[in-house]
């Protein structure tokens, strides 16, 4: 799979929400209101990035979730960052 | 608990295998074979922080777990920190 144009990577991003861009990835916080809360997101997270064989760098600050997107075969963002990060918020 | 003194740290640093001390936390790196065997392991340590009531950050890539610990209501190292790491480890 190609990294996206810009246009296409700007677009997806607005279909997102509470998503940012950094670079050559994309990444959102999620805050819960506890550290056993923030890990079982953590394993729904997991949960959805095994069904899709992508997997996001999750990192839990006790209440808090950052995930970070990246394809890092294309070294950029591509069509399944964007996928599973709709799959995520829903 | 209080931030212990430096050459307390140092010899509870060298107590432990593979923990590195970086400022005011410890931080160690743990590889697995795959994804799910690392985020198994997230949950053991996810287990044993809530029986301790100490978490540290959790940061999973892929098949790559950096753990680190740190006591922020001191800003610094304390007893905790290195209970937790030994269990951790054991």
């Amino acid at each position: 799979m190609a990294g996206l144009p810009e246009d296409t990577i700007a677009a997806r991003l607005a279909s997102l929400s509470g998503w940012e861009r950094v670079g050559d990835v994309i990444c959102r916080q999620f805050t819960f209101p506890d550290f056993k809360a923030a890990m079982a997101f953590a394993n729904r997270v997991a949960a959805l990035a095994e069904e899709a064989n992508h997997h996001p760098d999750i990192l839990i600050e006790y209440d808090t979730v950052t995930l970070t997107l990246s394809s890092h075969d294309v070294g950029g963002l591509t069509e399944r960052d964007f996928r599973l990060a709709a799959r995520i918020q829903a």
